[in-house]
């Protein structure tokens, strides 16, 4: 039964705007979701780095656009108080606090230093600092265009993998909402749904953090998409009952060999597709490969909080609180990327 | 590094008791563990059903003795009003309710037909009504101390499999609490932790309800056992991490090939620790074996409300949600009893 899709429901998650003669970064909270849709805005680039730190800003497309976005900020409202002798130095210290605010996710720092580099291009070219700020700010507004663009690509060459009637298991929210909009993961849904080959989508709830159960399945419903949430530890179920046709997922980072980090929970799910015979998808675009990366082994994995696990803490019981893990090259069937779908051995033509 | 041991720090989970000629179950309430620790009494039988239901008491154990304390308190407080005539046919409806109030754990069923077996016995014998009460009641004081010498011989069995030093993950809670006393998983830990060898437990935290959260980190760090809580979808990277030696569950129904029913997620762990060639271990007493079912396929398998897992609805998402799933006998190494330790092909001796 083919879905008809409705993304005009979808809000975009955030976007760098100019008002009043100021740059903002407008983002929807989605801390708040499913229950409360609050647009918020901000002019200041260190608001920016708390709201990728407490995940109000998530995924790690959007995290590199809010990185972005912050650079401009600090360009655009703060550097003209900065001495220009002083002004690569105090550049830097932004550009390194803010790629610094989570570890895991390539893309936020890829990001930064794409902006810092347009930066030092425009200082190189004699730009007066007063005129630079909306000469950033168009440039990360290209930058979030682009990722639409890129998704949507993602969306295409995603969808021929995905079967006539097709249930989908997904992990964590590799949304729209995890990009400035249609989403990587669930981009291959949407352009699936909208050939009507997508029957159901299976959303893992993803604790501690919830962006299955809070993020994915509002989404999917807002779009039109049937979806049924399930708790992480119900997959091997579904799999086992025959009702999932494959596994798609997102990234935060991928090593030169295909080992793909991506939120806690992916790689047993890798696990439980391989032992179940179902093809295990990452959908991501090149900007989250680091091909300095040998292996998954090198990747900083992210610990957070143990609060997030247990919000009242018992006497004597410890938390692991990994925020992501690593599901080795063998694991995955197809990476699928704006520039088509590559087996993780055949990575190096993307290089 | 040895555990010191602290049973005494365990409190009983249920025990029948009289007290002024008064026949009345005490339980801790589990439902406000660990933040309150409960002990409520009551003395009508469909308060017991409730409380089964509502997982105020739960394990296959402990629910169990709960259906036959159920049965004693009908006996013993209501029987008296019934027409010696509608005695056996009152008895049947009071054990059909009784045993219907949950669907997998085989125990519950198992417990109430012995006390009505029983109950039916001194019927045959000419036992008078009136006194018969206080002679059931003494039965199921029996049935629960004969469990915690199962449980406690569980361990014993068990322990033997237990490496110097060793790291063990465990699902649900498999605990004292989910028996009268002692556990069965967590019986193996107990005696294993009093030889010296248990150097560390995982505990997932087991969505949706969260006995691994609420219970099993409670009880083992109140006995003075090294624990951690983890997510359910981080039991994988606790495995690639080399920090697992064994998994031991508990169970809810074993049907005759060794295909186990327990909480759900028991499965997708029993797959991953065979992906990384660790041992998997079912510990059960006998009162868990249905021998009349072939296969697991065959087992009831209950499904829970929407809201344990999504509290607040979301327009156009459903909810899976089974309480219990399926391993298959090949995934277990071992199955630990009262009896011994046994393969799942040796089940045949214990029939």
């Amino acid at each position: 039964m083919a879905a008809e899709l409705h993304m005009e429901n979808l809000p975009r998650s955030l976007e760098l705007i100019y008002r009043d003669d100021h740059a903002c970064l407008r983002y929807l909270d989605q801390r708040l979701l499913p229950g409360e849709l609050l647009v918020a805005e901000t002019e200041q680039w260190r608001e920016v780095v708390d709201i990728i730190k407490t995940l109000a800003v998530r995924g790690a497309p959007a995290i590199g656009i809010a990185g972005a976005a912050a650079i401009a900020l600090w360009v655009e409202n703060e550097a003209v108080i900065v001495n220009d002798d002083d002004f690569e130095e105090a550049l830097g210290l932004v550009a390194k606090e803010v790629s610094e605010a989570r570890p895991t996710a390539v893309n936020l720092k890829w990001a930064v230093d794409k902006t810092v580099e347009y930066v030092l291009s425009l200082l190189e070219d004699g730009y007066p600092l007063e005129q630079m700020g909306s000469k950033v700010c168009l440039y990360v507004q290209e930058l979030t265009a682009e990722d639409e663009r890129i998704n949507r690509a993602i969306g295409e060459h995603g969808a021929d993998l995905i079967p006539e009637d097709a249930r989908i298991l997904t992990h964590c929210n590799a949304g729209s909402l995890a990009t400035s909009f249609y989403g990587t993961a669930l981009g291959v849904v949407y352009t699936a749904a909208s050939q009507g080959k997508v029957q159901h989508v299976y959303a893992d709830e993803t604790r501690p953090v919830g962006q299955g159960a809070r993020l994915t399945v509002w989404e999917l419903a807002q779009a039109g998409v049937p979806v049924t949430l399930n708790c992480d530890n119900m997959a091997a179920t579904l799999m086992a009952q025959g009702k999932v046709d494959c596994v798609i997922v997102g990234a935060d980072r991928i090593a030169a060999n295909g080992d793909t980090a991506n939120k806690i929970g992916t790689y047993g799910l890798a696990v439980l597709a391989k032992h179940h015979g179902i093809p295990f998808y990452v959908a991501a675009p090149l900007s989250t490969f680091d091909f300095s990366l040998a292996t998954g082994e090198c990747i900083p994995i992210e610990q957070r909080a143990a609060e997030e696990v247990l919000p009242q803490p018992i006497a004597g019981v410890e938390v692991f609180n990994p925020a992501f893990d690593v599901t080795p090259a063998e694991l995955i069937a197809a990476i699928i990327t704006e520039k088509g779908v590559f087996k993780p051995s055949e990575l190096g033509k993307l290089q």
